[in-house]
């Protein structure tokens, strides 16, 4: 007889879903589509070339080692690198405090597995990462949503939910993924004293920070939680569990990142890798360091921002020419996203529909509100199309909101 | 204030500890030692030149794609490539039966996320594979232990397992890790028709499958139970979920694998992995499938099937020679381990911690039996050291257990 499969899957599978976004980036597959749906970095920056020189190296010199398995924490070089990039763009560290993962999304998935109960509260930006939401939902977290504004996650709302007794603080402090916020200098500060008064700890999620178009650096979240601290020498002993990737800076096919927390959270991360994937592919981290060694980074990143910054502004620039008044829309200072706002009375999701017949998507932002609403927002990427489809798609949008908000007035009126 | 993160920590991170294996790992670090305990293949047989083409090839025909994020189900082609060549060897299969990990380790991962509730039974092999308790044990797994032989499980004692309820059977049917035990076909047969009769699905895993050295292919418990069911058609939709690897074929370092089961438990998978990494890296995928594409496979397992079978048979030859009375072996037909038998009075981790100061390493038995027991047995790897130390290390562990007997007997004696 079959098996009913559906019986027997885990009680934790019952709130599992395929993302949205995924779903969505099935229309990116259509080749006329111009999709704004999806966080692809432009493929046009890939350094292609770096990568096949990177290969044969690694192949030559090191091919036993690189094809071999090797150890949970990562390869000692690269942890080495971006400990030494680290302490020179955020908080100091030193390998000890640094574990490789495969992806950002992964350790998102191991903090999950190592910190939440069944029913423990996560303090989240409202909005938030969907990927975050994903990874925490198989392991049956509850969510408190703090209102954000512009300058990110607004500070008196984070006590109220710090009074809880959340487990822990989840932000994404430089151009946020879905709204491209970045929270202020002030609030950054006013967030560490506060995680400190009440004792919890704070994941910063940083994919983006090094991609900011305009105005100056601010300091990650670790790197003020250390100088409050004055922990100032070797290891990193804060609060502060910090990620960052290479998906943005190299390429996300590598699946590539890192986490950064005490050592003796890194000692307990390590565990969990092994139990999960035994560690991230040796051949990716020989040939992402043999790219990155000669500081090939810091050069290349000038390359992304400056093709990255002329997409955000084209796309601005349309959306002033053809958006219909009662739309609003964020200016991100970075990143690869920005965030509209309609009346509201429209439904992004059912624009959607609509624009997808026209050609063009982008993802409606109710998703990104673990506790409801937001129905009336929409996140778009700009990285991932050149200028002129950026232009072709947001004309297409245009009309199709046009229409959304005369229908919606109807509605509204009626 | 420092953060006690000790109490931060998910209850399910109680049970975690880093392997017995891992740990171990490291004396192989040490240049001196010769180490049977890890279970690497052979780098003399990585194909690095068919490495250097294909990552040249991927990146001049496909780099955009294959630096790019993709889909978690994994790259068509692959899947293809994997489908036709399961419906040779195992299986009839689909690429929409199949979905890519990061090695077994992952899948493993995956089934215990999606089936595991905390308390449910797990049926084992005694002993099993190690990696498989690591992944299960943190979704709260019991196991029921049925007993093996040189021939796999028991199926009589199977039958009593099942009548507890397990949610599924989990079984390593060729040259299982660590016993090197293959299960008889008879015995498949009879697996195939108890799963059925009690309604409980097998997780057949099989990394080792296709490096046999001695005697006749037996088919998989998948093909099997296909056969039972008639279902020769297209998907399969039988009651095995059945794992391989590219780890032994070709090289661990990339972490590639692949499950295979009906399509609605990939969907599960999907969503599971989607939640866990998005995706295994795009870029390994490539450089896989452009290795393997034109029947290089074929052809390289011969290549690893003559290594590791005359490594195979210098051990047993050394052992003979230099092992002790009291000290049985078993002589696996195929895959990388063979299992050593003590006297019931002699705990092979007392006899590691000499060995390890002679520089020979191995892995204790004791970890294989979730249940316990096993304390007076030995996995030892010899797929990993080439002849010359394969014979100096059965040396030096012959004297080690010469000398623990000898101590032994005194202790049982007094």
């Amino acid at each position: 007889m079959q098996t009913p499969w559906e019986y027997r899957y885990a009680h934790r599978t019952q709130k599992m879903g395929s993302s949205v976004i995924r779903e969505l980036l099935k229309f990116t597959e259509q080749p006329d589509i111009i999709s704004f749906a999806g966080g692809l970095p432009a493929p046009e920056v890939f350094p292609v070339k770096e990568f096949q020189e990177a290969c044969n190296q690694v192949l030559t010199d090191h091919g036993a080692q690189a094809l071999q398995y090797s150890t949970t924490e990562g390869y000692l070089p690269l942890r080495e690198m971006i400990a030494r990039h680290n302490t020179r763009y955020s908080v100091r560290v030193t390998a000890e405090n640094i574990m490789i993962t495969s992806g950002s999304q992964q350790a998102l998935d191991f903090i999950g597995r190592l910190f939440i109960n069944r029913g423990d509260y996560i303090v989240v930006e409202s909005p938030t990462y969907l990927g975050a939401l994903q990874a925490w939902n198989a392991y049956g977290a509850q969510y408190i949503s703090v209102p954000s504004d512009e300058n990110g996650m607004i500070m008196d709302k984070l006590e109220e939910a710090l009074r809880i007794g959340p487990k822990f603080i989840y932000i994404l402090p430089n151009f946020q993924n879905p709204s491209g916020s970045t929270l202020s200098l002030e609030r950054r500060k006013r967030l560490v004293l506060l995680a400190d008064q009440y004792g919890v700890p704070i994941v910063e999620d940083d994919p983006y920070g090094q991609l900011r178009y305009d105005g100056d650096h601010i300091p990650s979240v670790a790197t003020l939680d250390s100088r409050y601290r004055n922990d100032n020498d070797g290891e990193y002993t804060g609060s502060v569990i910090y990620l960052s990737t290479f998906s943005k800076l190299l390429a996300p096919g590598l699946r590539l990142a890192w986490v950064i927390a005490p050592p003796q959270v890194i000692r307990k991360l390590v565990m969990t890798k092994q139990a999960a994937d035994l560690h991230t592919s040796s051949f990716n981290q020989h040939v992402a360091y043999e790219v990155a060694k000669g500081g090939f980074l810091d050069e290349h990143v000038k390359v992304i921002r400056a093709t990255y910054k002329e997409r955000r502004d084209v796309m601005i620039e349309m959306m002033e020419e053809m958006f219909p008044t009662g739309v609003s829309w964020t200016k991100p200072l970075g990143g690869m996203f920005l965030w509209g706002v309609l009346p509201e009375n429209v439904d992004a999701a059912e624009v959607l529909k609509v624009a997808v017949e026209r050609k063009v998507a982008f993802v409606p932002g109710g998703s990104f509100h673990p506790n409801g609403g937001g129905k009336n927002t929409m996140r778009l990427n700009f990285s991932f199309s050149n200028p002129d489809n950026i232009r072709e798609g947001i004309e297409r949008l245009g009309v199709t909101l046009k229409e959304a908000l005369k229908n919606g007035e109807k509605v509204g009126g009626g």
